[in-house]
């Protein structure tokens, strides 16, 4: 891909957020060849932007490779990063996707599950814009720490 | 393997009970092609007792197969069905192994985490005894249903 391709452009205001460097933080994470060592952050960032042009460029229906369920991974894990950050408590991800990328992703804190989605169609996972991640980031971080809040003794279990 | 192998005896008094009945449902449930239908309860349930001679028949490092981890599942799934029908809220199972046998069994009843366990060695999955299986189970189920009665509205949420 080059460099002109990219979903983001590199004064987007979104990559100085927590959000995003806690993102990077956990794709460098798993980058254990260092092949991102030298990229900007939005090139990082990048395949999470799935633009309605990269989505028709992806079959309807497939299954999900390593790749893309390491970035599901990177997604939820800095969500439960920030969880951790916000409330002093360990949060802990959990993803159970079918081969065909059906599934749920859960993050408990404690004995208390803080955030429960259903997964689809991973294999197109992704959002329409850097900002829409945040946004989604930042609605699930809030709900999980409503939560926390109605039930700290739970969460603390 | 022949009549006289197996590790549980036909008037064992766990098999009348409501555990071994669930198991057996749950073994019944995966049995796409009927294979189960004119076996035995205790050919059923056999596998799931692991004696020390089985034990030592298996390699002590090995990855669990689509078999073992079916009965994995089993067991777990009848242990939700049976808090589901004390507490009458649905009880959810979710089992996340890696390839070789090792990771996590949750159980949640709303935003409850009602069991979490860490599994290890899943390739050599069993118990002692069908009394030892019958008193786990209830040992985890009795821990759930005082959990879900301890905190009722994290449960119905």
């Amino acid at each position: 891909m080059s460099e002109a391709a990219l979903a983001i452009s590199n004064d987007d205001p979104v990559l100085v957020t927590d959000f995003a460097k806690e993102m990077v933080r956990q794709m460098r994470a798993v980058d254990t060849y260092g092949n991102y060592d030298n990229w900007p952050l939005e090139k990082i960032l990048d395949p999470f932007v799935m633009t309605k042009e990269r989505r028709r460029e992806i079959p309807v229906v497939g299954d999900p490779d390593e790749i893309i369920l390491s970035r599901v991974k990177a997604f939820y894990n800095a969500i439960s990063a920030l969880i951790e950050k916000e409330c002093g408590l360990m949060a802990v991800p959990m993803l159970n996707l079918t081969h065909e990328g059906f599934g749920r992703a859960l993050i408990t804190v404690g004995k208390l599950v803080v955030m429960d989605r259903t997964l689809r169609d991973v294999h197109r996972f992704g959002f329409p814009s850097l900002s829409k991640m945040k946004d989604e980031g930042d609605k699930l971080l809030s709900v999980a720490l409503e939560i926390i809040g109605q039930h700290p003794k739970v969460a603390g279990m």
